[in-house]
């Protein structure tokens, strides 16, 4: 329906919500905060997961699965772990309806009440944790490398189709090792295939760094994270990996006899990405006529449009052509409605994020050519219809590769290193203000403060910055190395 | 660790459980009635959902995602479907905890309580025709061929692993037609994929039929089954496909203009497989040394060992095999665990269901064969190392089709036709009763009072039945063909 696109200098959130909802990515639903992932969006969802999955079982991991539900009780056994999540838990009290003594529709049996209250998960190292007890005696039994594909909930008070929803969609590694090495080397190692994933596929160039203190998962003794730059210059905390340290370990009693038959502690690790990656990728590379995807992730990489309708030969042409493309694993369609124009359709597939567009016309035909349009530049060229297969096999790569410079590029027009106060806020007070290096004097204080002026957090230090000696921007204190400071998502 | 597993002449229900905990495949978990799906138990329901998926696409769906949560007034909407499911929901109430104030630990948060309450969806008909009403006003937004993988909770009072659990994982499709006829169509188009899946990929025979009335989904217009018969002599409703009629369609004010731009009611159907399917599989197949799997979802197809150990040159031909096996496709793995005997590792493989295993011992290496034992059958013979790849490929087909031959013999075995009452209740009263043809007078009353005297309910009328006039084996009255009788899962 090729409806109009609020302008992203316009309005940037309105123009998020637009291309959610005119390329029919997803809705919001008649239960406050859930979201219903359409089919379009859903395809996008499951080309990331496939991928993802391979990764995570190249580097030896298996996928399970947990319950939904976790015993209230078992919140509370790791301290930061309930307080980091009591506040937005969905409860489940009851297990039955009835009919309603006094009138229509049915109640809730109070007399169904359950003994413990169930939370619906809203991650699941306690459930998790409170098996690995049974999995693991011995060190034979580590490392337990297990992924979950699964749905879980926070109560959030204000959510954003796809950045922050009551339910989501995600997966969340959770693994068990013998040596606190070996579980900050899975840390990093998932970091860097949530980075990987994020460059090469999504193309999404991403900083690596490590949380804060204040910033960490909820009963992590380190949190790592990938930190993206949006369009509008806000951070996006795109995908986390936690060292948990033994503390999981602990609250659940996980014990197992090391080589020398002397008991200790298992040494864990979690990580996770979500549906949030899907605004993550709209905010990335779409423009005001839609959305644009990288072609990798795209569940229509090429579309054929006849011009200026179907007919016969143009017909013939078109799945000769498709059959190609497809023989190559490439995924195209044809869009042979007879009922809209070709102008309706091209507007109507660049709102969709196609990233080529091939318009096969009579007279191409006649030339042995055809028009291919770039979704990403907008360039469009007549292309011998000869070789067109290479052709689009090749200029996908492009497509996908100018789709993360030009990001990558964004990103260092929009970082910036500063050294007071001021020029901090000027930073900030610019239109698409971007990531900020500049340092800081490591307290929580200082950090909350900053957040409380600025509204801008600390994302990260990054994983590869270098010793440099400074004063904090507020405080003057010592500072040994620049960290990044955003507004975030 | 190839404990020992109950045979199943001893006690039947306990052999299955055995074989679900000693082949890790699920267990309990800590919340009642909810289950942990292990590992290798996950393997093969993610093989599951990678073949059924690309069936639904092959048949024109799509994937999407809807919330998990259901406002309890949209469930009381449809009036049989609140009947059928009020009574298992898990209730949502409140949506915060707090810290007790009155000692440790965290309770409900009696401010946060839902205005409405929200019930872990058992499935998801009400939640995705409410959507269906915006998505739908024209016939041309028809068919809407929708399917959702996701978990769903009903609150089961007796439980047992895959086979009825709290919460399960499916799928479930919810298609959308503008008219009856088409509705109908999909309907059996999907049983049959459902029956196709279970023949050709779990080797699994089933018959294909129709539900009375007293056996339909809650809200259906008709229910269409596969019916699969357990080892026990037992039938397992193995997956079922609805048509829903106008139900939900006039629940939900889901109208559309035709063609003839008249407003008329849309048509709707719902399917569904579970994770039961993983119950099915193991009583087809499985016998007193564990687990058996059909080649096709066998997460390991093939495994070597090396006899008695691992050694330098040991190792090089299995590498070597295991290479030439991975570019047919074949998944392999080589037990080369240094500390077990391969009497041990026969016993842990055959355990586990491995449907081939290929015995290399230094011997065989110097004469050119190598000894291969099928899980099925259990022989074993030495064949020429020469072409071994293709004697595999080529025997795990044989294996697949065996195991679908030997089920399907079975089964006929265990399919009797009874004229009386008496017949009836004497087949009934075998160590293995099966499927039982009959004749029944069609009423509901009859249909409960059988099931009250025997135990025994109608699985369905075939869809291949033939006229056969008859009388009821209970009442004598008129009937013009048989159904289809067994106890049940």
């Amino acid at each position: 329906m090729a409806s109009a696109v609020t302008p992203r200098n316009e309005d940037y959130s309105q123009w998020y919500l637009d291309i959610v909802k005119n390329a029919n990515l997803a809705q919001n639903s008649a239960v406050r905060g859930c979201m219903i992932i359409k089919p379009y969006g859903y395809g996008i969802w499951e080309r990331m997961q496939r991928q993802l999955d391979d990764m995570f079982k190249e580097t030896g991991h298996q996928n399970a699965y947990f319950p939904i539900f976790i015993p209230k009780s078992f919140l509370s056994k790791e301290a930061a772990h309930v307080e980091g999540f009591a506040k937005e838990c969905a409860v489940v009290t009851h297990y039955r309806l009835m009919n309603d003594p006094n009138g229509e529709g049915v109640i809730v049996d109070p007399s169904a009440k359950l003994e413990e209250e169930l939370i619906v998960r809203p991650t699941s190292e306690t459930i998790i944790w409170n098996t690995y007890r049974d999995w693991v005696t011995s060190y034979r039994d580590l490392p337990l490398l297990i992924n979950q594909w699964a749905n879980v909930v926070r109560w959030e008070m204000r959510t954003r189709l796809f950045l922050r929803t009551a339910e989501f969609l995600w997966q969340e590694g959770h693994t068990a090792h013998a040596t606190e090495a070996e579980a900050q080397e899975e840390t990093l190692k998932m970091q860097e295939v949530y980075a990987t994933f994020a460059e090469e596929f999504m193309a999404m160039p991403v900083l690596r760094g490590v949380k804060t203190e204040s910033e960490r998962f909820a009963g992590a003794v380190n949190t790592y994270t990938i930190e993206a730059l949006m369009q509008d210059g806000k951070a996006l905390q795109a995908g986390t990996s936690h060292n948990l340290g033994q503390n999981f370990a602990k609250a659940f009693e996980v014990k197992f006899q090391d080589e020398n038959n002397k008991e200790q502690y298992v040494w864990a690790t979690s990580w996770g990405v979500s549906t949030r990656l899907i605004g993550g990728l709209i905010m990335t590379h779409s423009d005001d006529e839609g959305l644009v995807l990288p072609p990798k992730l795209a569940p229509i990489q090429v579309v054929i449009i006849p011009i200026p309708k179907p007919n016969e030969e143009l017909d013939a042409k078109a799945h000769e052509i498709m059959a190609e493309l497809k023989s190559r694993g490439i995924r195209v369609s044809y869009d042979n409605d007879k009922k809209k124009r070709p102008g309706f359709k091209f507007a109507e597939n660049e709102l969709k994020g196609i990233p080529v567009r091939l318009g096969l016309g009579k007279r191409d035909l006649a030339n042995g050519t055809i028009e291919v349009a770039r979704r990403d530049t907008k360039e469009k060229a007549s292309q011998p219809l000869e070789g067109i297969v290479d052709h689009v096999a090749s200029l996908l790569e492009e497509i996908q590769q100018n789709l993360f410079q030009t990001a990558l590029d964004f990103r260092e027009e929009h970082s910036h290193t500063v050294d007071t106060m001021e020029e901090f806020q000027a930073i900030l007070d610019q239109d698409i203000p971007g990531f900020i290096y500049a340092h800081w004097d490591g307290t929580a204080e200082t950090e909350q403060k900053i957040k409380e002026l600025t509204k801008a957090s600390i994302r990260c230090i990054p994983n590869d910055s270098v010793g440099e000696v400074g004063k904090c921007i507020l405080t003057g204190g010592a500072s040994e190395r620049r960290v990044v400071f955003a507004r975030a998502y």
